[in-house]
């Protein structure tokens, strides 16, 4: 690409691991001519318990590496991220900057008859009130309940999305929620998306799952519709796949959010 | 102190983050007269899922830390960075530098009877099979059983040591162990101390538990006995915490493995 063409630039992805691979999922499924370069700071995962001036200083660094290899947007592919770096990082940078929140949030209300919604996210997330903010600044009166789930990440992590532990554990935590009556659940971290068949099975049809990978791709592909960054059909896209830290189970846990398999990992020093 | 009368100096102990604070405890409990630095690594925890690479250069900024306060040793109270740091941060530092792995191998050994030994630990404490070469290389024909347990960092951090969900990971963790009929289970993790009651509960006297916190700390005495480092009992002892992430929630885990109060936490920047 040349400094001419922004379109033909890769959209840059960074997440806190490799959990934001379910929003290249999603993305590559919208947007399937689209060039990525994911980064993944696996070597400071996590970043949901952790304090905001630490994660703002996480997120600066990751998109700084994204902007150097000449991204034309930067997607926050990370809850944790977005709630308390996405201001910070849209004043920074000169490239769009898109989070993981908002596009959750618009989905949600775009349902015209959701009264009740609940949220679940890292103890960061959560927090930080980002998704109950955005929510109540949209709809005021409505109810919002949000709770966080610090053990469903392990369990993503570990390959349990069946095990009955995970079941009890998802019954802790959801129902004080389901006890208010949520009509709408959603999931405010990029691991969630793997736990969606356990939810629909013990939510039934009763609630609506919102997640934030599927939203997100979809409010990029706006962005870059309204921005004319669209890349045009030349050549094969490319997928880059940067981690702070390399092993083998970060490997095996990325080809299970990605969906798929990928060429080789490539590692990043910040 | 003067670097003239280094037996006043402090003791400096490390680990990934504050599950450390339990060794601190068994120190306390042992060496009251001791001064104490603990560093945890909570803008970087955990270790246990990151590549021998990261965690042998993060080990060797957070001993360079304590070695810059002035510390007469160090102890690396975290069985992931024991497992792949020590030897380098042993050659790289004047100091002794004491692991957590080797007395608890020496405690599970000096039961002569012992013949089949459970481990447990994070994925990277495992993966690194320190504690299993430690073992066989003391007592060859020893039977070795070791088991990643990923999910029991997660749950002592959330608190619930006695949730039914917990019991269902332990398990299914525990029930491949048991099978082989181990006499003995080494806790390879400093979170573990608290999963103690829960753990005898389970496996009633037939299993004999080693922790590595209280034995770390019967360790460190003798070494500093040999060495003639025994703090002599003047003016009374300090406890300095630093953590490289600061949160209301590392704080109060933090209380939580050091079973009492403390004064100020400090900011550490690597």
């Amino acid at each position: 690409m040349s400094a001419s063409d922004p379109q033909q630039a890769p959209l840059g992805v960074f997440d806190s691991g490799v959990g934001g691979l379910t929003v290249v999922r999603a993305l590559r499924e919208l947007l399937p001519n689209e060039s990525i370069v994911y980064l993944g700071d696996t070597a400071r995962v996590p970043y949901g318990s952790k304090s905001p001036d630490t994660i703002r200083r996480f997120s600066v660094e990751d998109s700084q590496f994204l902007v150097s290899h000449g991204v034309k947007a930067v997607v926050v592919a990370c809850n944790t991220a977005t709630a308390h770096a996405l201001p910070v990082l849209q004043a920074t940078f000169r490239v769009p900057v898109i989070g993981v929140i908002e596009p959750g949030v618009e989905a949600t209300l775009a349902d015209g008859k959701c009264e009740r919604v609940g949220i679940i996210g890292t103890a960061g997330t959560i927090r930080s009130s980002a998704y109950q903010y955005a929510l109540a600044m949209r709809r005021p009166g409505l109810q919002i309940h949000a709770t966080a789930t610090p053990l469903l990440v392990p369990f993503v992590e570990e390959g349990w999305v069946e095990h009955p532990a995970l079941k009890l554990v998802l019954k802790q935590y959801l129902d004080p929620l389901l006890e208010k009556g949520i009509d709408t659940l959603m999931l405010g971290c990029t691991h969630y998306p793997l736990l969606m068949p356990v939810l629909q099975k013990m939510l039934g049809k009763k609630v609506h799952l919102i997640d934030s990978a599927s939203t997100c791709a979809a409010h990029t592909k706006r962005v870059l519709e309204e921005q004319k960054l669209l890349r045009k059909g030349r050549g094969k896209p490319t997928l880059d796949i940067y981690l702070t830290d390399l092993s083998e189970q970060a490997e095996a846990m990325a080809r299970r959010f990605l969906g798929t398999e990928f060429g080789k990992v490539k590692k990043a020093t910040l």
